[in-house]
């Protein structure tokens, strides 16, 4: 199925589901959406913050197309999953944007890991949740994220366990993927960054850590809607974690290799 | 200090010691050397391990030259120490060559890992055993070397101690820099490699491990040493470890960002 096919699936309301390993080879794309009002401000805490939150594309205000992210693209019913914010708090999960969508809306698109997975996968690296069948964990850290306007919060990771020789391979694979969060922030003990309990993710699903072991965290998109809410927008939207808006571009575009 | 400067004061028998901080920027270099009948088999013994041994420069047959690698080179008086083996035997180590020396010579010059170490400070690693001020803890392992021809033995590595975002960083710089090692090839636990007693490193000098840190291990250039004896050569030679032929190539030549 071509990411254009996928979309078409999720916008007839056939596929809610995660999107890890869908559509391997092609970006995927975490969302932020908010008025206009708001967005300059959003786009300097990207700019401060390019681990978490690489842009890979704004909407014109209003416009729920993301043109040069892939044929006739519509946020509002192409994408799995969203989650709403209200004044700072979650306030539930929608399948559609279709009655919430506001002509001041600007759509961000952040660049997500599941892109770089592809890429470790073909390095011969094992990628836990996907064995598993399951979404990337990921948790909320105590590491501050630059701030920028109304936007602040700290940072959330993924975590995917590997061996010390693979950690290695995946850091260097990742260091050359900036637009997709690059190298990890840390790995080893989880408590250094505030993780208190691996087998309690914050967001998405469950962990698995094996002897021999280490846990490597990345950035995540998940951050943009931790600012979301530390920046009490009135109205805020991401995608639901894990599920993600599958682009037309090939992992290839980004690889500056 | 230049590196022809150094160079210098080496052949007039001013410096005998550890080239580690030396002449900062600058390519240091391994050095192997053989009789001409063995070196097509230690070329393709190098060509196989890359990581420990990148070819930086052959010198012609019989000279102890290497013009691609600095001005008036002469190997035989130009580094600090020499480590003799004969038949498979460490028989000793010498200031100079110039009484072992052999119209049948060839010199290999081989990337080292003090190279990069500039790198990673520049970047704002700590490099412990700089601050020690004594020489990087090197280690035999047990991961086998591919062979060819005579040349086998297992990989030895260097060691360095950084907290796991320092390591990330260090991974992610050192992978762009393959001429001089590349990317590490473990961290964290000794014994997954074969080392008993990260205390008692087997080349150069102490370790020292703090808390929060990993040991990380990056291939080393005292491999081909490891490789004449496993080849049981009548005649070979090698840099005393630590002690190197200092070039006068910027490290930036071989950056390949």
């Amino acid at each position: 199925m071509t990411p254009y096919e996928f979309r078409q699936t999720v916008r007839r309301g056939e596929f809610s589901g995660n999107t890890a390993g869908i559509c391997e080879g092609y970006i995927q794309a975490n969302l932020a959406i908010m008025p206009l009002k708001y967005a300059n401000d959003f786009q300097k805490f990207c700019d401060a913050n390019p681990k978490p939150c690489p842009v890979l594309a704004v909407s014109e205000p209003g416009s729920p197309a993301l043109p040069t992210l892939g044929k006739d693209i519509d946020v509002r019913t192409d994408v799995p999953g969203f989650f709403i914010y209200r004044d700072g708090r979650f306030v539930g999960e929608e399948r559609s944007l279709a009655h919430l969508w506001q002509n001041d809306f600007v759509v961000f698109a952040i660049g997500c890991s599941y892109s770089f997975e592809y890429i470790l996968l073909r390095a011969g690296l094992p990628i836990r949740h996907l064995e598993l069948g399951c979404g990337v964990p990921a948790y909320d850290t105590n590491i501050p994220n630059v701030p920028a306007g109304l936007f602040g919060g700290n940072l959330v990771v993924s975590m995917r366990p590997f061996k010390a020789a693979d950690a290695i391979r995946a850091i260097e694979i990742t260091s050359r993927h900036p637009n997709v969060h690059g190298s990890p922030v840390h790995f080893g003990d989880p408590a250094e960054i505030g993780i208190k309990d691996l087998n309690k993710a914050d967001y998405s699903d469950r962990s698995e850590v094996r002897a021999g072991e280490f846990p490597v965290f990345w950035a995540c998109g998940i951050t943009p809607q931790v600012a979301i809410i530390s920046a009490r927008l009135p109205l805020g939207i991401g995608h639901a974690p894990g599920h993600m808006l599958v682009t037309d571009i090939p992992l290839s575009t980004i690889v500056s290799e």
